[in-house]
């Protein structure tokens, strides 16, 4: 192909994808069911369905259907923010002096400023559709709290938002955003809630984990009439809605002709990633082509590369479905040093099966060394990436120098989930030289699989 | 035409403007010469370049060039983040429940947050091309330092930024990003420069203005080797260089066959209204089309509506030269309850003889009601707008509103400058209902505008 390559692909509206993608029915070792927390036993639909909207608990469990309509309503709302651009790093290129072709699929131009806005427009369409009165949610960072509370002012449906308590404190403008959009925001653990109550009285002045606010947002949701609990990442309904990305990325790339040898994301709970990579996973999985795919982990919460594959709990509270999962185990909290997302303790069980399977590999990077490449990218492609998403341009970059050694003109196509707008204490931590690594020790992490249940 | 138009128009790489447009080669009565402050004569080129880059004193004098080549390397910087989409605000419009067609160029997809970036790269461009070592600035609510932070690190230049006292304080976040991308940020006044020294013992514990600050950065470059003084709104050459987004705004409506009505912007120093009016304002001084034209300016610094059009001071200092223009006096300060940008004394001169030529109208709005604009916008159409562009949106959706009455299909156009992202402060403020309005009285703008020189 001598097409020249564009700066930036945007599609054209007709070629947005009208159909989400599930790798699940292309895959021959399916996801291992989730498990309900009181049988043991795999759980059924009427069993997740008081928890979940109905059309999303069916999209959990279908693990056959290659290929979903997108409603009509969410595709017009995607138009508000999608297609989003796949990015020729050309400037990158240039400073890296590489004769790799870097892409980069860019997720930050939304006001959630992340890929999250895609699945939290598919679930508050859901709820709305069941006539629902709200949903409640937890966040961490703060990105899956905006998404949601943008999508349910968008379909007028109240939103609670239980948000980690230090990052409630220290990110006061994510809190804001959420505000504005109407939502209700709580700092977790609550007194609002009896798991809330409980983790206050045991551990008195705690900040707060993913994993405690999820056991909160779930009991205000099933507290609640007309309520629902949504989330955010790790269930496979999200890495349908995510398929999203890769499909557009696949479209751009076809339109240019372009073959991707390696496909790279940052994974936390595995949302971004897994729907990065679905299509070209799916490709693989039927034998059509072959990629190189990377999960980028953060080196101080490290669930693919040191965690074990096995049943664990989603939620501290145990009150969630158990699923089959790379885990640190569901006690395990990363280090308060760690900035941004991917603090999550397990990965999706699409991603861990694929990982299991050999289908993708994985690579774990440390903090300072991710800010740094962060930097190097902020500075030559005008973008300041989001902690989460410099991941990916750590291992990004790193592979870029490899084929300046080798002379390979490979063509790698990352992830970039949003912005860091809202992450400027950790820069500023960086830009002051007071950024520290940290790296749990095997000890840790086996104390913490220790707690797990025998199944 | 029966085209159906996207929720977003992007133009391919080829449809980008590859000249900058001069409008006043196309003015009759051309915006009236800058003054030495030393001689109040007209300025010469040779006068200008101590402070300015050559090129660009060149092109601040030029009132007779209609187009100006767009260099290839800035052209190739504008690839990375531009074209800016051209966005149907179908959500809006039917949220309002309007019969107008409500277009919005939205200049917020880059780090800096703004269009302000569209003159940063230009003007770092021409310094590294005249083999400067460095170039210094101000900055008010931020967005230019941050552009001008990007545009040097791109370029490798050193970037001195003077920020107001009151802002390097309240916002700490737009300095981090200033620092990530390289740049020294000083809180002004500083008792690094004569004039800095002076007003911190003239009025101790001021936390600064943006006059102040302009006259530090001035003195920075001119004290030091191989450094000259870079501005981001007010001067021609500015609004020459932001002539981009209008240029890329007709080039999409054309493309559609959307013939606007109504072109609406926020006024502060002019350069994001100049640039986008300045393709429309020249068919209309070349008498090939007619456009409706609104200036938006806050009611808490309204220079345009309330000002007087007159010789002033570009700078508290008065050490830069004078522009004839519609002032409120270069004393003038706003209240500090009015958030965000548009605080400067006075309007580009430009705009200032458009205005004064009857080719532009201006209104003035207030704080509380720009604030619920942006949160209905932001509501609907899924962007968190900067509190200078909501002031744009108050008027389109007044203006949408009003054909509801009337049932005109108007096709109304405004810019988007950029995203609220570090203004959560206002918007908190906001949210709490705790948001004053304060409009000068008489007394005070008669009062400041007495003590100018009489020209």
């Amino acid at each position: 192909m001598s097409m020249e390559i564009p700066y930036k692909i945007y599609l054209e509206e007709k070629e947005m994808p009208a159909q989400w993608y599930n790798v699940r029915a292309d895959m021959k070792n399916k996801p291992a069911p989730l498990l309900n927390p009181g049988t043991m036993k795999p759980i059924t639909l009427d069993e997740l369905t008081p928890v979940f909207c109905e059309e999303l608990a069916r999209q959990e469990l279908d693990d056959t259907t290659p290929y979903i309509d997108i409603p009509e309503e969410i595709r017009n709302f995607y138009k508000m923010y999608r297609p989003s651009p796949l990015t020729r790093a050309y400037c990158l290129e240039k400073a890296l002096d590489t004769p790799a072709h870097i892409y980069y699929k860019f997720e930050g131009n939304n006001t959630s400023g992340s890929h999250k806005l895609n699945s939290a427009i598919a679930q508050a369409y859901y709820a709305k559709q069941e006539g629902l009165k709200g949903v409640t949610t937890e966040t961490g960072a703060g990105q899956w709290g905006t998404a949601l509370s943008m999508a349910c002012s968008y379909f007028d449906l109240d939103c609670q938002v239980y948000m980690v308590k230090v990052s409630y404190e220290q990110k006061p403008f994510r809190r804001e955003v959420m505000r504005t959009y109407g939502a209700k925001v709580t700092p977790s653990p609550s007194m609002d809630t009896n798991v809330g109550r409980k983790i206050n009285e045991e551990f008195p002045g705690t900040t707060g984990s993913l994993g405690c606010a999820i056991s909160e947002a779930v009991e205000a949701a099933t507290t609640q009439d007309g309520y629902r609990y949504v989330l955010g990442s790790v269930l496979s309904q999200v890495l349908l809605h995510q398929s999203i990305i890769g499909l557009e990325t696949k479209t751009a790339l076809d339109k240019y002709g372009i073959k991707a040898d390696m496909i790279i994301g940052c994974a936390g709970g595995g949302s971004n990633l897994g729907g990065l990579i679905s299509p070209f996973a799916g490709e693989i999985l039927r034998g059509e082509a072959d990629y190189q795919i990377i999960a980028v982990e953060p080196a101080s919460c490290p669930s693919l590369t040191r965690g074990s594959y096995r049943y664990d709990f989603c939620d501290t509270g145990k009150v969630c479905p158990l699923a089959k999962m790379y885990t640190l185990g569901s006690g395990f909290i990363p280090s308060a040093n760690h900035a941004g997302g991917l603090r999550y303790h397990g990965m999706s069980s699409v991603v861990s099966q694929l990982y299991e399977d050999g289908y993708v590999e994985a690579r774990s990077v440390g903090q300072t060394d991710v800010f740094q490449a962060a930097q190097q990218f902020a500075k030559v492609e005008g973008i300041l990436p989001a902690p989460e998403s410099s991941h990916a341009i750590r291992v990004a970059i790193d592979e870029a120098l490899k084929c300046k050694q080798t002379g390979e003109a490979k063509n790698i196509v990352f992830g970039l989930t949003g912005t860091g707008y809202f992450d400027m204490v950790a820069y500023q931590k960086f830009n002051d030289g007071d950024m520290t690594d940290y790296i749990p020790t095997d000890a840790e992490i086996e104390s913490s699989l220790a707690k797990l249940p025998t199944i």
